[in-house]
């Protein structure tokens, strides 16, 4: 298949673009950053932004499938500055779904977060559960997912929507919190912890991710959202002890930061049922990898 | 009271800002268009875009609350162009809120719609149901209100969303359904229903809307979404035979629009415990009023 990603230039978008080239399809990658790296050998890289709809429509060109993961996916980010996540998530996601149309692409698979559901009424989060985001990220990112989706339901593009777990793996951004506790652990510094420590997350792996992305576009699903979220749950204390076993070093403790996500738990049965999807990379495998190749390179 | 109203050039804005000024209020308009007419004597226009940061920090200048109604407020054109919406509605309302803020505005007053609530889960609909915005119109609208009040809970302006009912009055936009049934009947034109015209809407009186802003801008309140919808439904078919009444004419029925808005009921007993407000303008007042206007016109 002819595969365009959209921010294929980063972390996430990246292992994507890579896992359908290793599954044999031709991709191309969108991203304001040229797509280059070992892993994207191969892949055709467009530059352009997701507000110039003339380098969107052309990117699309001859294309069958859209993976639409370009936008601002930093919650620090988009935090600050609210107006360039709504430009980038919202308006270049309403961009995106009108270049696949003018196109003629025929599939859609975007880019959501476990994020949109907010505050828990009831748990595990299955698709049901009512989406109340409250931070500039998760708002933009479900304001992206209702208009890609209502766009296929009005007559559009058959898209689905992933709603990813907290992603990791290699070539994270520097800022992740698994880049700032391992590289800091490896130069024996101490890890800092906001909060408690104790909030837990269900860590996804960017390879697992790039299977489900896979799978739904294999898929012939429409108008609808799917959870793809690991079962495990690590708490981000656990994560920093697992990094300081490694690599010995101190952990402290700091203040939490204003409007931090509650735990909760996620559902991602449906992705099981209707794709075959589960995770597959165990936790201590998918960061084990990390801190080898921090090793590695100190 | 020194307040700014964004969209005041439009017809609900421009109700919003009439209404604070007959209240004793010094108002200034933000809006693409000159604001001007007899109801905007003594505003002073200011001409920019939601877009244009800029422009907007220098309207905040002094200004101690915002009414924020501009926008794409026209449903048609959402629906047409969910880019423009989204541009409009979800970075206009961001780069508003970063106004207000850095201009130290101490009170924002956000338009947001019923429309929010998507397929009803249980009725009458109060502000706890689930948000499942289905619509480019209504999904940019929710999207501007949770940034707005997301703003506001992480340490910025104390904001106010309204959800508002479907408002009409005098000064509505021409491609509205009280305009074309008006004035095709008043030039006994058929009056065409798109569907059965067994859709009901609580349509809520501009005025009545504009006072609800007041109350509101009055309050303490703050970090919440309230419900100003007026009690009262009627059918499209109803107020297609009210007009016919007044302006005799054949009623005719078309196929539904794709993406119609289901018939639902909202509660607005919220207005009414923390604002005081309940909706004070008859149906058949309102809508005579319109008329009587054409019929002067005529």
């Amino acid at each position: 298949m002819r595969i365009l990603v959209t921010g294929g230039a980063g972390f996430l978008g990246g292992h994507v673009a890579s896992h359908l080239l290793d599954a044999g399809h031709e991709v191309a990658v969108h991203d304001m950053a040229v797509a280059d790296g070992p892993h994207l050998r191969g892949v055709r890289s467009i530059r352009g932004s997701l507000l110039d709809q003339e380098s969107l429509v052309s990117a699309c060109g001859g294309v069958e499938a859209i993976c639409h993961l370009g936008g601002v996916g930093d919650v620090i980010v988009a935090g600050k500055d609210p107006g360039l996540a709504a430009a980038a998530n919202v308006v270049g996601t309403a961009n995106v779904v009108a270049a696949a149309r003018e196109a003629g692409v025929a599939r859609i698979v975007y880019a959501s977060t476990w994020e949109v559901y907010g505050d828990p009424r009831y748990q595990p989060l299955d698709e049901d559960h009512p989406c109340a985001p409250d931070h500039p990220y998760n708002i933009t990112k479900f304001a992206g997912e209702c208009l890609a989706l209502a766009a296929d339901r009005l007559g559009g593009v058959p898209t689905v929507a992933l709603r990813l777990g907290t992603a990791y793996g290699l070539r994270m951004r520097p800022n992740s919190v698994f880049s700032r506790f391992i590289q800091a652990a490896s130069r024996r510094e101490p890890i800092t912890i906001q909060g408690t420590g104790l909030q837990s997350r269900q860590f996804t792996h960017a390879r697992d991710v790039a299977r489900g992305f896979r799978l739904a576009l294999e898929s012939d699903l429409r108008c609808t959202a799917i959870n793809l979220v690991a079962e495990e749950t690590v708490t981000i204390r656990a994560l920093a002890e697992m990094v300081a076993a490694r690599f010995p070093t101190e952990i402290r403790f700091t203040e939490a930061r204003a409007g931090d996500i509650h735990p909760s738990t996620v559902d991602s049965s449906r992705a099981h049922r209707l794709l075959g999807w589960r995770a597959e990379v165990p936790f201590d495998v998918g960061l084990a990898e990390m801190m080898d190749e921090v090793a590695r390179g100190a």
